[in-house]
């Protein structure tokens, strides 16, 4: 039997009570790091709260050998951790359907995700978001353009964008870097953004809400990570009064 | 202080450790089942399990008399739960900003949403899925065609959408009223719905993933509720295949 569970955002207890049963009951614990990343909690820290051994699988141990996680799946409890809800990324999807061509059960225990906390810490509405987007960091002859497309494209029907930042093993990027990155897109996808809200640590004690133009949230210190960022369309009356409060708009 | 804790998607064991710790140290504890509802437990099921007094609230009393509230959350320590992630109705964010101008400190703990969770059920990916909408009950003189119009434009640009179900006292829409309605504006609007997704007691033990044109998905019983809708756009192979095996494509 292979579980997901969904670790939520921040740290170990943001795990539901479901999922730690399920953690608890396990024979193997694997936790991935590389589709999100947990701000508050380590692998031991972790280890000592789910009273279990667990196992950090890169993506690489993962992608090239799923059997790491299905050969024991077979006869066995395994539980594959991940941040926030833990099917939202591909390579998830396609270690189910190989367990399940194995003749594997699964079965998935939710957590909280960064695409529903932003409507709470930003006070935006749901249903005014449309597509996301990804911004990876920009590579020696790779500097592709869809995210900033991809906002133009929402702006358009007065939507907003989350903006995914690139996670990597050695760094995470920043809403520093990424609104650097789109002030140098937009111009080139012939549009400009008046307002951007940068999110920090969203789920931990100490959650960050800063929106502005580019200048005054480049001069904002957002703090440590993870960041994300949304690129709003025009707001609601009360989007606008919620970050006035909480956003510093 | 008023901490507004999301219960998740199904039952009181979806919350999260760090939640389920804010409503045992709680003075007061208030649920909301109007934004959404929970399929497998009971006010009764939740004050055993939490060790705690829950005073169920309809949207009458939060909207017509937040001060029900926020006047205790002024020297105690007030839980406002609900379904699924807190924040993602405006009549929360409207509640947190009302605490905020009497000086009341608010937290939010954020929970499994539906936002994501389908992601996982059905294996369509995030970053595909357009701006959501809302299908209601028509009622007299009022059938507004918005949604069609939504799903429209996602499928114009090779989106998915999610469809929002209406939840009302006394009935929750289904995936078959859901389906019947879109059949009747779809033509309205000048286009069809080829492919369905109908997503059944989501976060549960026995969720119901199926999928089709409407005939199929009208002959399919989904059981009980809470039911949801995905009108997917055109699949690429990952979502095609995960389909195929979870979803009875």
């Amino acid at each position: 039997m292979l579980t997901f569970v969904g670790l939520g955002l921040h740290d170990h207890t943001d795990v539901s009570v479901k999922g730690l049963e399920r953690i608890r009951n396990a024979d193997i614990v694997f936790f991935e790091g590389y589709t999100s990343r947990l701000g508050g909690t380590s692998v031991k820290e972790m280890e000592e709260f789910f009273e279990k051994k667990v196992t950090f699988v890169s993506r690489r141990d993962v992608e090239d050998n799923p059997g790491s996680i299905l050969d024991p799946a077979g006869d066995k409890n395994v539980v594959f951790l991940t941040g926030g809800d833990p099917m939202v990324s591909t390579t998830h999807a396609d270690l189910r359907i190989r367990a399940h061509r194995r003749g594997i059960r699964t079965e998935i225990i939710h957590g909280a995700s960064i695409v529903s906390a932003v409507c709470g810490l930003s006070g935006l509405q749901n249903y005014r978001f449309g597509k996301s987007c990804s911004l990876p960091f920009p590579e020696k002859n790779w500097y592709p353009l869809t995210p900033a497309e991809v906002i133009r494209t929402n702006l358009s029907m007065n939507l907003h964008t989350l903006v995914y930042l690139d996670i990597r093993d050695d760094r995470c990027m920043t809403v520093h870097d990424a609104v650097s990155l789109l002030e140098e897109m937009s111009p080139r996808c012939g549009f400009s953004i008046p307002l951007y809200i940068g999110v920090a640590r969203a789920g931990s004690p100490s959650p960050d809400v800063f929106c502005g133009d580019a200048s005054k949230v480049l001069a904002h210190d957002y703090g440590p990570p993870l960041h994300i960022l949304i690129v709003p369309g025009p707001l609601h009356v009360m989007e606008k009064e919620y970050l006035e409060l909480f956003g510093g708009l």
